[in-house]
């Protein structure tokens, strides 16, 4: 056993720091067993030091001042399990400036400055761990780092936001609406009061931002990857998906074109077959398609504070190891500037419209000719529902795969079609 | 880039050493930038020096003599694909010995001498990789040593033999015998010439025996583990399996108890909604539970000549990397021996019987009296499918949990009633 201890200062006492903080005070001796040195837990930076937290920590390590954990020559490791932008990332570049290792649950700050980040713990000669940032307890970062380094990655789809899984399964499960299925979700807890981060899709972009960069060694920034949220689904794309052999997921998706790779987070129709359609509730999955290894698939709880704990604590037994053995020269990573993310209008996919037209001859005619000339080749074509008061009907069409410029164009060309209310929904197909 | 390159000795060129040789020889590049060295071949051991080779290497690597491998100084690290015992764990030993670092997909060699070369190459001061002899490039020792090690590991099961599962699955689908499906297997490339390793149940347990001692830091072997091969199970169980809502599975299980583990190989009934009653053909997956993380599910192909050298070049990789960092002392794994594996009798588990009997009054009382006699509950019971002729029935019974030793003497005294010709199954349910 190392004589000196690892000490930690934790940032965050909130759902996952409770958890770090507590698995590193009554698990003691198994930590320390583990990592090969005492894991000691030296002082937490909290914003509210009155208030009632669910783990005994010791009031003295309590403080409001970033600098005594920042600026103290004592402390090894910052620990940060806050989250958001600023001023997090403000202070894991101080605390790698003044080489600290830092191990963070931060995927904000991973998927918008990672790469600067760990340039940075590379020229300080330290750790930066981020595990926890994606995927709660699922092991993802170390799987791509270690395990899959043999491969070239060909593609990557996750179902990798809990919440908006959550809220999809319920509106299936329920005919519930998305407002009904997102305050549903509110209230057992699966949910922010302000949903806008999972509902619109930031969530999952963060996360396959960094999944991307680390599968593909490129700098995969948020804004590179097309973005768009589950606000638009209603009941009625549940049926219709079902009918056609589909679930509806939140899915982000990466895949490798030559000196270019897509990467993007929509709603999409999955085949109910797929692995991914399975996944119900808050649990998140990856599959993951390597050129030797083939179809992996990995799935885990991708949030709260105990699989999140679980992650942090555990790159931190890492990181005691790795001090342990005397590391001198710490691995950089190394992200090719030359690849970049292909614009949404190039992406070949498949495409679901339900269309609101006037029930009367030659609708079809006219959908079908816009189609046509957009070079857009149908595979599917349901007509139903005629509201015969309203004399209208619901017209759903699958397509084969082609640009998503020219499935946009179409979209656009049919809703200006005069015997056309609306294009009522607009999906992927995968 | 480190000046020097890491050479590597490999031991065995048939479906996975051609692999693991054909990316080391066409992925120079990406390797070494990967790895922070070149990764040179600079043996090869065969038995064959005249077999025509799916992978162009050059003759003069090629050599029969494994001196040539293990007394050569200026091999790094030896890597080992060629499987079976001996003289493998010999070749392992000395080249250990010698001071040089070792990655082995070699499962037998791991799950019967693992812990002694672990022990070995601690005191050498040397790495002894073996990701691949589990799983092929299912990511599972790095998990279990990184990912999960602020867990108490609560429970393991999984489905981890290829061949098994594709035999059972086709005895499921095409309603065949065990002889047919395993020739039908043998045809398609998924069975050995000689199922017995597989069919048995072996194969199952060596793995086991290596994730239950990563999992439980304590030494699992193979003889540890109650083992019990599919051969006993006709297509009728499948039919009565799906009527009662489970999957026929080969399943390898190990479950943490207060100071003992139980570890058990053998075929189970699953219910269909559980994850691995949905593992399909050679797939394999491993279900794994922690205290922290919950429930992770990690599935991929867990055999063939590209997942497992996606496996054993990764290891390579991290090995490389470790080289470059500089590192001075080496992690050694901890196995603690006062952790003893439960004995199946003493094991709570549930069981399926299949009971053929004479069709008469009485005969169910006189079983109910068997089962009420060992205390064992019964779940549910069925009769059916009297053969007229012969004045014979079948009765199935699922049982509720009860000591195996219960479920085996109710099994053993009912096979004596004098109305009952045989009990022609007896399976355990999940």
């Amino acid at each position: 056993m190392a004589s000196s201890p690892l000490n930690v200062g934790l940032i965050g006492l909130g759902t996952v720091g409770t958890q770090v903080a507590e698995r590193m005070l009554t698990w003691q001796s198994q930590l320390a067993r583990r990592a090969g040195m005492e894991l000691c837990l030296r002082r937490v930076l909290v914003r509210d030091l009155a208030k009632r937290r669910a783990v005994e920590v010791d009031k003295e390590l309590l403080t409001t001042n970033p600098a005594d954990l920042l600026d103290d020559p004592e402390i090894n490791v910052i620990v940060e399990v806050a989250g958001g932008e600023e001023p997090m990332r403000g202070y894991l570049e101080r605390a790698i400036g003044a080489g600290k290792h830092v191990v963070t649950a931060n995927k904000v700050v991973m998927a918008k400055h990672g790469p600067d980040l760990l340039d940075l713990a590379a020229e300080k000669n330290v750790d930066l761990y981020f595990e926890a940032a994606v995927g709660g307890g699922i092991p993802l970062i170390s799987t791509f780092r270690t395990d899959l380094q043999a491969n070239r990655i060909e593609r990557l789809s996750a179902v990798i936001n809990g919440t908006t899984n959550y809220v999809l399964g319920r509106m299936a499960a329920a005919n519930l609406t998305l407002d009904e299925a997102v305050r549903e979700a509110q209230a057992a807890g699966f949910a922010e009061a302000d949903p806008t981060d999972d509902v619109g899709g930031f969530d999952a972009t963060y996360k396959l931002a960094i999944l991307g960069s680390i599968a593909y060694e490129i700098k995969v920034r948020p804004e590179d990857i097309f973005r768009e949220g589950i606000e638009g689904i209603e009941p009625v794309d549940f049926r219709y998906a079902r009918e056609l052999g589909y679930a509806i997921k939140l899915i982000a998706h990466t895949q490798r074109h030559p000196g270019r790779i897509e990467a993007r987070v929509h709603p999409a129709m999955i085949p109910l077959e797929h692995p991914l359609a399975q996944v119900e509730g808050a649990t998140n999955a990856v599959f993951v398609e390597g050129d030797l290894v083939g179809q992996v698939l990995l799935v885990g709880q991708g949030a709260g504070g105990r699989p999140t704990a679980s992650a942090v604590v555990g790159d931190l037994i890492d990181l005691a190891r790795s001090i342990r053995r005397g590391v001198q020269s710490r691995p950089s990573f190394t992200f090719d500037d030359r690849v970049a993310v292909i614009p949404m209008g190039e992406v070949m996919t498949r495409a679901y419209y339900r269309i609101r037209v006037d029930d009367r001859a030659g609708v079809l005619a006219a959908i079908g000719q816009v189609y046509a000339e957009e070079g857009v080749s149908i595979s599917s074509f349901i007509q139903k529902g005629a509201w015969v008061e309203e004399r209208t009907a619901e017209i759903v069409v699958t397509t084969h795969p082609s640009s998503d410029a020219s499935l946009q164009k179409a979209r656009t060309a049919i809703a200006k079609l005069e015997p056309v209310h609306a294009v009522s929904s607009f999906l992927r197909v995968f």
